[in-house]
């Protein structure tokens, strides 16, 4: 951290444009001149607003502002930074935005986007750590055709007909039913099928984000949200996520900030992290929300891939008052390609999330909803799942095995009990992205912690998906990833800090 | 029109709050209070900017936000008027929004959705005039069975897994193929696949609208438009339809509004009205948007139902400089149950869109997209159209012979050359919503025009889709309207207003 000399802003207060703005776009400017450094701390919200006269609240908005576009980051728990365009790769910034006028929402999005190559631009593949999805050749496609011949001879032009935005009663019957068993009573009419948990996120952010309002997250967490936020000028409360779930004096602290709006978590397998959150972290949070009146987003995209049966209970079962809102997918531990996920909440927020699911793309398919409806309801899901686990079981005692006999010293990693991702934390000094790229060239494809951070900073580690590769290939990988850390230990630092998002690892 | 006392706006120049929302929150309470009646045309933003001392934007903005809540309308380029909670059906003012906190946009559109009787609430269905979907029983399933066969065995689990946002490369080639042939030159990499029609607009109007801004469209115009806009804030800049398409001296005022950001317009068989813009009215339009620097959204929803096959050239093939995105569908023609759509515009904004469009949902389903794509290739879908073409020449037929025979006078109608809907135009006096529920208790089953405006304003006009309806059916359906709008002409006014977005209309 750089100190550096303050600026003077000036307000214009009969001007039409709001004091927020104002203060950012002054901000803004110093950052862009150089006369506010890169990495320099900037004045806290509490003294800026005394010195400016305004309320507290307008100088948060306005530092939430240059966050979400990329000009400041917040530490955990700990003041707002500069960033200055020198940090960020130039390209991005020269990036044209052409002849038209963008919303301010999608500029930032696409300028934020990741300047790092995509996993996808190595040259060769030893051995894929970095996509986050599910193997296909285990996929059950032979029954799964069967079932969408027979719906499609069942049900004739219906299949191919619209069927409504709630999405197809009787799969909402199968996944109210699935809730129950885990413990949550939910009514099939408190369900909403959603194109994959993606638009689930998309949904939710929509109903209770608007422009200047913070999501309370983990960090680091699902980096796919970071370009949703970006779209609507809101940012992330940052919470640090332990072992055993967020933070909670952290959580506390963010879920009571004013502009705290929703509080999002991962209480299975954490991505990027695979932690597993306690059931008295859940019992917490909740309390935490109770007390804040916040609305919980709980993101259980991984739940039928739990190694032990003994699941814990989701957090909207612990729930009394219905402000735990359920999210839950067939992409991870079935097909991605059937885009089917499903948002579980009270009939109030259901109804509101129907009607904006309705005019963002009317409802899901017909035909697939129907066909997976038939693949459950012949067993064929509660066959698949153990054949799912035991790969999973078995690549992931293979990875944590390599893991053990690879690995310079001083590096740790994530114990996760189910799920495909597993957290490799560098020994100090060693930036996620330097071992991305390193690992690359030697066709070792990893996800860089940058990805799962949003703000530039390097968390110093890195995520390791052992979804599509063989025990074999995951002793290799790992072997060379031993390597390449061992290198960097060993070799001069650089000091350079890339803003990424590479958008390809899910 | 009513006239009454102006109110007296105090604004604080001093506070965190905008000026706008100040004039907005100020006028808002005038209304709720009773001092400012329903009806009342505001004051000009010209004369109130002038007489508080502020930009003329400031009051537009406010302005569009009285809008966009429900509390004002604008009529078509004639200034704005008050809407007060009496107009709306109580019940709509007095919904709780219940323990949570929504975005106001959420709220705006929940709070907005109809309060009149679903279509579907009808005792009897004697004739659905209603819904404008295809007709399933036309749908040639059997083929479509053997491509969705074929591409999983053929793909295996591939079909299943993701395949990329932009969507399926063949798939894209199909559609590039088939706009060539309608003169428009798009690469592949041109065309983003979305979810519908419907997501189009959603991804478009996010790309290029924030809050307070406006969309010029028709009015009438496709009333799933309108939560979209709710959602985000935004409103319609309204713009009068004509036969020959949006009327061009309104347009072009329209779009000369510093709050116009995007135009949106559907040049064949406009929905509701069936109206389809001349080759000359095409050119103006491309004109205007070229001398504003607005995009245009050209949605060609029924791009494929085209009675004669010399379709004129989508606006699209007419723009030389990049400034039209081409929206088409396979709903309307083929499946609505597949839920593919496209849009095809420059590399540019398919870009930015793309990064929105994996923001939302990831991508489509690979599993439909190589299906299409399947059955486009063997030429099922070439082969389907002529039937679905000769159907619609029978049915609309059908309806224009029953039309003459059996409206009363001073009754008029449009005369489609393609598409599913038709605009009848009561006499005047006569009130659409009366006429959608005196015929729906008869069991005719038609969509009021108050649908397809937003603003509560009833044009006095209804929309019939003959599209999955049998001719006789047809005959009896029109019968039994005309004998409904002739008992209204003689029967009593009632002065009631409705405010009303039936959303199960497509």
């Amino acid at each position: 951290m750089k100190s550096g000399p303050s600026i003077t802003i000036q307000l214009d207060r009969d001007s039409d444009q709001p004091l927020a703005h104002q203060i950012e776009e002054q901000i803004r400017e110093a950052i862009l001149s150089g006369s506010i450094e890169n990495n320099h701390k900037l004045q806290s919200t509490r003294d800026l607003a005394k010195s400016l006269g305004v309320n507290r609240t307008t100088v948060t908005t306005a530092y939430r502002r240059l966050e979400s576009k990329g000009f400041a980051r917040s530490g955990v728990g700990s003041g707002t930074y500069a960033v200055s365009p020198e940090s960020i790769q130039s390209s991005q910034l020269d990036q044209s935005i052409g002849t038209f006028r963008f919303s301010p929402g999608t500029e930032d999005l696409f300028r934020s986007q990741s300047t790092l190559p995509d996993f996808k631009s190595f040259r060769s593949e030893t051995c894929n750590f970095a996509a986050l999805v599910p193997d296909e050749t285990l996929f059950p496609v032979a029954r799964f055709r069967e079932c969408i011949d027979h719906v499609l001879a069942r049900d004739g032009g219906q299949a191919l007909q619209y069927s409504g935005t709630l999405g197809l009663e009787p799969l909402r019957e199968v996944i109210a039913e699935r809730m129950a068993r885990h413990g949550a009573q939910v009514d099939p009419d408190q369900v909403l099928i959603t194109s994959g948990a993606q638009q689930g996120c998309d949904l939710i952010f929509r109903s209770f984000l608007s422009a200047g309002d913070r999501l309370v997250a983990g960090s680091p967490t699902y980096h796919n949200i970071f370009p949703l936020l970006r779209q609507m000028e809101a940012s992330v409360a940052p919470v640090t996520v332990t072992e055993t779930g967020l933070d909670i004096k952290a959580l506390e602290q963010a879920a009571h900030e004013p502009s705290a709006r929703l509080i999002y978590t991962m209480p299975n397998f954490q991505n990027p992290t695979g932690y597993t959150a306690s059931l008295e972290n859940r019992r917490k949070l909740l309390d935490i929300a109770s007390a804040t009146g916040l609305p919980v987003l709980e993101d259980d995209y991984e739940h039928d891939l739990m190694l032990d049966e003994n699941t814990l209970p989701s957090i909207q079962s612990l729930d009394k008052q219905g402000r735990v809102i359920y999210l839950g997918t067939f992409s991870k531990s079935l097909f991605p390609g059937l885009r089917v996920g499903w948002l579980a909440a009270s009939r109030e927020v259901i109804d509101r999330v129907a009607a904006l699911k309705k005019a963002t793309d009317l409802e899901n398919s017909t035909l697939l909803q129907a066909a997976l409806c038939e693949f459950c309801s012949r067993g064929f899901y509660d066959e698949h799942l153990p054949a799912v686990r035991q790969t999973i079981a078995e690549r992931m005692e293979a990875a944590l095995l390599a893991l053990e006999n690879h690995m310079p010293p001083a590096t740790t990693w994530s114990r996760p009990i189910g799920g495909y991702g597993l957290w490799v934390v560098l020994p100090p000094g060693v930036r996620s992205e330097t071992i991305y790229l390193r690992a690359g060239e030697r066709g070792v494809l990893v996800s860089p912690g940058t990805l799962f951070v949003g703000t530039g900073e390097d968390p110093g580690a890195i995520r390791l998906s052992i979804s599509r590769t063989a025990p074999a290939v995951i002793e290799e990988g790992i072997r060379i990833l031993g390597e390449v850390i061992a290198a960097d230990l060993s070799a001069p630092r650089s000091g350079k800090t890339v803003l990424s998002e590479t958008p390809q690892h899910l």
